[in-house]
């Protein structure tokens, strides 16, 4: 069986695999070694995460090797700082419950698979211009329902939260906000990811993944590549 | 436990979840409903396929749900379409027993999985230019190790086999030549797909499982959308 590296996460995640997407290109890049399996909800904030946990990654079964993924990645955050006197209201957590939540999200993984490398990855940072441009049905306050204040935050709790629990972590929102223009080459509506955007998580997620001894120089490839099979003799690469 | 559709083939497998790529698609397009799972082995051909499926995909576990994707891509024959007397000598397989192996892995999945959708892929055509353009090592020959005609010979077989099996087949010899300067606006290297390569894969391969009953409209969503979530209580969607 092949190891896997689960996503788990909201509407970030669930369109990782779009055009130029970083679910697609962490797959891409492991693709004799790892299945990447996508966990995506759109909208989903943490209380909700919270909830479908369990239903989500039930106890290991006999026969699929324990079902430990190799690494779980948990980035939530993004609903949860919708503001609560806006048009996204319904999608906030308030800061607390968002910190508690992940204490929660993270022990529960940690009971069910000890070993699984657990990395949290911040919200990106709100372009509230975007956001006014490219509302989610009716905005009529003229108010953006999110702000970069309140997303950054939600990141300072969620680093906070993986020092606590001493997990990995991707500070995306103070990341993103390093890189030229980032409101508009980073997130295409303020909110969701661009390629830039996209190219920055993979290449913050794959080193972490690294940092966490899981890489493409360490983990096993999954039967012979074609450089080692031996073109006088190929059927000598199946043998066991 | 998501289902799971398998992608089983040769680098033009094994690359499909690159930028642009069939099979970052095929997940996004199924992003809460199926499990996409990479299987692709570059430079194999389906005597090397044969030899590897028992150990790639173990008899049903107790817990895995039995185990039996929903559907299964066979997308061999490119490789085995090399010819005897080139530089890729070493991957080419006799037209007959390309025939054979690929019965034998039909077989072989159907004993396994008798409900699984098996969609066999023909081998795209060959651009001889771009063979010579960007060899896979020496070529002194200054022959292409892959033509058109024989890629042709071997769709003609898949098809052939697909026809005898009972099972669904995408002609894509035949419809990528359909579209105008396939040569290279389809195939980056005479060979691999680009962009416009990959898109026709992906949607061929959604028409064909559609008409297998396994579409968006079919097949049931992994926990409730945004959209039907009561924002006055969300939590009532969680319940079971």
């Amino acid at each position: 069986m092949r190891p896997k590296i689960v996503l788990f996460g909201d509407s970030i995640t669930e369109e990782s695999f779009g055009e130029g997407g970083w679910g697609a290109a962490l797959a891409n890049n492991f693709s004799r070694t790892v299945d990447v399996v996508l966990r995506g909800y759109s909208g989903y904030n943490t209380r909700w995460a919270l909830h479908i946990a369990e239903r989500l990654f039930p106890a290991a079964e006999v026969g699929d090797g324990g079902g430990a993924p190799l690494a779980m990645t948990v980035f939530f955050g993004a609903n949860d700082a919708s503001l609560p006197d806006r048009s996204s209201a319904f999608q906030h957590v308030p800061l607390q419950e968002y910190k508690q939540n992940l204490h929660s999200i993270i022990s529960f993984i940690k009971k069910r698979w000890p070993t699984t490398l657990v990395l949290l990855i911040t919200p990106p940072p709100i372009d509230e211009d975007g956001r006014l441009k490219h509302p989610y049905g009716d905005n009529p306050s003229g108010l953006p329902e999110r702000t970069n204040q309140a997303a950054g935050a939600y990141a300072k709790a969620c680093i906070e939260v993986a020092g606590e629990c001493g997990v990995a972590v991707i500070d995306l929102w103070s990341k993103m906000q390093q890189f030229p223009g980032w409101e508009k080459a980073c997130l295409r509506d303020g909110l969701h990811l661009t390629s830039i955007g996209n190219k920055l998580v993979f290449e913050e997620v794959v080193e972490r993944l690294s940092q966490g001894g899981l890489s493409l120089e360490t983990l096993p490839v999954d039967l012979p590549l074609l450089a080692d099979i031996d073109p006088r003799d190929p059927l000598k690469a199946f043998q066991d």
